[in-house]
């Protein structure tokens, strides 16, 4: 009923927004300014009306389904079929109408002279002469920004419902990845570290190769359509970004083996980082080399790609420290709302710091939130911890929807989209083909280290689950200036509505069809047994890290983590051990600094070696909203106790999976 | 030692503008538009990081004067004077610039000849001629929005610092107004209800005309500037508004009388929604009469501050309705997170369907808080409670402190302003005047008819927290078109700053020197007992109310409550008593329609007296940090207790103070 009720009001908002476009023709028999700005200020917000309704459609449905245990389709791809239904209303229902009377043709002139100019102004100085007087014109001053470019006979609501891409990149993407980041304080996540960089740089940097080079190849067959090779390698990127959302909400759902789990999660999240820098990366080559081989311009983009990303994580990870530092040596727990705002400044200012510095905002965002998790969430009081967790779930919710809802409306009103058939089909075999090279072999060469191999099982499922998502579509509006990016806007968008829609829907049945077992507690007492046999049978360096490969990467991460149980969480947060146990006597002065009395009155009670692992920021059950419906019917009982374990004992501290770091540190404490 | 690290970070970044703007001045050499679209965003990108770097730097103060017990300065006042200080570096460090190269100067043509106009013009179609051809030219269209209206030779950095004053009435005012209206469920607001709504109404409108007639009567005598008498009872209405923030975030801190603090928070609040309403009016009033009297402008411009209230008043109530009854007869509760994005997506559309509807969109919200507290609140989840309250708490902290620390950059940075010390100390005379006749008479008047008189020190004190804070700042900043209403600006800017650092800085002296106690626990027995004999005092149904005036008033109000707890509550909430029990026996079957199983099931345990409004949505300690701050130090033990209660009996209902209306009902129910 309550759905029906929402939907009888949506109408009425529809209808709202049509008679609203009639006003709007009736003003313009009478031009004047400020009836304009009113009547399109009236537009844009029955347009915001409109998609708000949406929205909330969107959540009534979603709980209906939840209610009925209905299981079929996932929140985000509801939001874009409902999406896809209005856009098509808006789109053939829509008379073109005259643009309103009161816009003003101008031919750009300099002060004396015509002044042609392929460049596009930023700026218009407008002079207002006062009528029947010699008095000197009013020079104003107007900002341009980018040409809405558009047919001067479209109707208007299509433009005020196509919005700036420029959201994407500054609102909605930072929150939802941020989320991902933070929420990625998992214990088989840094288990499976190896495998995950592996797939999201390795795997993602072929992928775009792959893709682009058969792009090329097929559009050589395409007399109809130009794209350059530069053209064809800045869509193998941006396609290659695959989305953390939908699978893993199933996944969440259905309590899927961790190990998998982590390694979607890990490369879903991680991949989207090297695909934004990697299509920075194409644009800088195709600046600098004019359509022919470059070798400098080659160098030039390698090393912009590896600029930005250390720079990025740089800034990241900076902002995330301080923030820890910040939280560690004040004593702004009193006072929790203080600290909730001082984290989320920090958090967007990592943001904004990598955007003035010319890095990706985006990619820095990731990784102080991982900082954030991992060091500056074990200093908030209990109220910041549930208040930012929190906070970032909804917000994280609803851009999530927000942007596959927007998805969805695209498709009909993005304005300019050029469709082509063949280049499309040849984009889907392209991504297929990019995915397997991803897949088979890395998961070949990953298995030749590893004790704990990826089954063939799990590589047909990471196969499956490579959709595209919002990272892809906001990378591939952002710039839709010349035909071939026009031609990969539209074919982006058909990706991501087939993968979201087929891939999101038969994540169940292909999972069953596939015998991966699902319904694994992550800490189930086997599970552990299991994980602690693995660990016992690994002897030297190289077997203390069963879910990454040997040699010189499990080196790395085993001297990282040494480090990081030595110096960086001691000095960073407030738990046991302190730096004066960890660091060798002679640091004894610097030692005693940087140890707050609140740690060494810490954990005096019992053993520190409590996994706040178990204590995730987002745990299995609250990653998504798929997750929480099933524990919140289910096994309700088993979330609040986690819950209020959590506020009881804040402060733990995860060193589980460090224990036998701990031991080969022995020597090292005094 | 954080603050200090914490303002060498700050310099870095003023420093890092600084060499970012000479960057620009050397792009400008070999200009090129993506160079200086680049260098624009990367100004932005300073800018914001400015503003974030300001924000946490007030955070960090706040906290150590809280930590070092402090209390001579709010945080509101503290972001002002941080900003007055970078604002005045910026004025005052830059020199002015040449303007970018490649801005286009334009003349206004259309196709054939010269066509000058004096409406600004709302697009612009370029014509982009390919160099050595005779094609047709691309037209690409522009939007222009407002003029940025400077003189060209302006520091672009004072430019950027100066943001639309849109953002304001879109994002700011809606969060700190929704968060007013949300934590308004208050027993004590609703005793004084007669009181506040004739300070609010009566006072304010009183206020802005005699405000308006001393300026026009001052003005006269001035004869270098110009104002209309329009222009006066613009100005009336703008600076009537006062601030809710500084002054009750003290009051709160100090535990400051309970019907005293429910009678200026009453006031600032509904007060701001009445001075708005009412400059729009005085606007509307201005286009119709052109300077000389007009009776038919004077009618419609109070038609339309009636309309334009009733209609804001009716949609704000309409959603916060809507999502009472969608929160009831869903069973949304299981899943809290759709449950408060519903909550939050439907306030934020009351928002926006009044602006729609050409009411105003701040005044819906505030209704629409107003019933969400009263209604929705009491169906939600305990998470979604929790969640609720701390998300716009958090919101409302940084919304609030966001504005007082533009506040303060804009005496330096906001364009164009004009300064008349005649003006300004003229219009600081108008609020005194305008304040004494807002409280004194009304005050008489109100005691005629109360038993619990208003005393006269409180009548000073309500005289002394008449502050003007953001809204009247957004108000004046909204339109500077106008010479006078330059004028305004300027002064309004200063009668904040003043207002908010005397009238806040002198607040506990004057609570001292005036004798008003302080310390007073809200539900302490005392008071209670004292309440109840004041409540056996009254006998008919004009002592039934003891807070507000008699005769109608009083009988009206009774008249609400009484339909309130026999229709809305049971029909909106899932709490006892139902309507089953409480409509006539005829209405039964419509009643059983409206009845829930769980409200049937609920509170059958005990008896249904509990007065939930004790349970606030922002309790007496969370409306400002500065009594968390206390809470959280002083007395942590008694805010745990009360958290816990709210998580335990999420199901309270608030008619503790209707009891005499429920006997008076007893004939009704079956």
């Amino acid at each position: 009923m309550a759905a029906l009720s929402m939907l009888a009001c949506f109408v009425a908002v529809l209808l709202c927004i049509r008679t609203s476009r009639t006003d709007t023709k009736e003003d313009e028999i009478n031009p004047s300014q400020s009836t304009s700005a009113t009547s399109q200020h009236r537009t844009d917000s029955l347009t915001i009306l409109m998609l708000l309704g949406l929205l909330l459609l969107t959540i009534l449905t979603v709980w209906l389904f939840k209610h009925r245990r209905f299981r079929f389709v996932h929140e985000t791809g509801l939001s874009m079929i409902y999406g896809l239904i209005v856009g098509a209303i808006i789109r053939y229902t829509s008379k073109p109408m005259d643009v309103s009377r009161d816009y003003v043709r101008a031919k750009i002139i300099s002060e004396n002279h015509s002044y042609y100019t392929d460049n596009a102004p930023t700026a218009l100085y407008v002079s207002f002469f006062a009528r029947n007087s010699s008095a000197d014109p009013t020079i104003r001053q107007y900002d341009l920004g980018a040409p809405v470019d558009e047919p001067i006979t479209e109707p208007p609501l299509e433009r005020t419902v196509t919005f700036d891409p420029e959201i994407f990149f500054n609102v909605m993407l930072p929150v939802i990845i941020f989320e991902a980041g933070y929420s990625m304080k998992r214990r088989h996540f840094f288990r499976n570290l190896g495998a995950i960089l592996m797939y999201a740089v390795v795997g993602t940097t072929a992928s775009c190769l792959v893709v682009g080079g058969i792009l090329y190849g097929t559009t050589r067959l395409m007399h109809d359509i130009t794209f350059s090779l530069n053209d064809c390698f800045y869509f193998g990127a941006v396609i290659s970004a695959t989305d953390p959302v939908t699978v893993l909400a199933l996944f969440n759902d259905l309590h899927v083996d961790v190990d998998l789990y982590a390694i979607v999660f890990g490369e879903s999240v991680l991949n989207d980082a090297v695909a934004i820098v990697l299509s920075e990366s194409v644009e800088v080559y195709g600046e600098l080399s004019s359509d022919s081989f470059n070798t400098e311009a080659l160098f030039q983009s390698v090393g912009k790609f590896l600029g930005v990303f250390t720079g990025a994580f740089a800034i990241g990870s900076l902002f995330g420290l301080s923030t820890a530092f910040l939280t560690k040596f004040t004593k702004l727990k009193d006072f929790p709302l203080l600290e909730t705002a001082l984290f989320f400044l920090m958090s967007y200012a990592s943001f904004q710091a990598a955007e003035a510095a010319e890095f990706t905002g985006i990619v820095a965002v990731l990784f102080c939130g991982v900082t954030q998790a991992h060091y500056t969430y074990n200093n908030l009081s209990a109220e910041s911890k549930d208040r930012t967790k929190k906070l970032f779930e909804l917000a994280n919710f609803l851009a999530e929807n927000f942007v596959f809802l927007y998805i969805g409306v695209s498709v009909f009103t993005l304005q300019p989209l050029q469709w082509h058939l063949g280049f499309i089909l040849s984009s889907f075999l392209a991504i297929v083909v990019g995915r397997f090279i991803n897949i088979y072999p890395l998961s070949f060469l990953l298995n030749l280290g590893r004790s704990n191999k990826i089954r063939p099982n799990f590589q047909h499922m990471m196969m499956f689950s490579g959709l595209r998502g919002a990272v892809a579509f906001a990378l591939a509006i952002r710039n839709t200036e010349t035909e071939a990016h026009q031609h990969m806007a539209s074919a982006t968008l058909m990706i991501v509505i087939v993968t979201v829609i087929l891939c999101g829907g038969f994540t169940t049945p292909m999972l069953q069809w596939l015998q991966i077992r699902v319904g694994v507690e992550e800490d189930a007492p086997g599970q552990m047994n299991q994980l602690a046999s693995v660990r016992n049978q690994g002897g030297g360096e190289n077997g203390q890290q069963p879910g990454s490969t040997p040699s010189e990467k499990a080196w790395l991460v085993a001297k990282w983590y040494n480090f990081d149980t030595i110096v960086m969480k001691p000095l960073l947060t407030n738990h046991r051990p302190t730096l004066i146990e960890t660091l060798p006597k002679c640091c004894l002065p610097i030692a005693k600094i940087f140890t707050t009395e609140e740690q060494l009155t810490q954990g005096l009670g019992g053993p520190t070696d409590h996994d706040s692992d178990t204590d995730m920021i987002i745990d299995e059950n609250q990653l998504s909203i798929g997750g929480m419906s099933d524990h919140s019917q289910l096994d309700q009982a088993s979330v609040s106790p986690n819950h209020q374990t959590g506020r009881k004992e804040p402060l733990q501290f995860d060193d589980g999976d460090l224990g036998q770091f701990e031991a080969d540190d022995k020597p090292l404490t005094p």
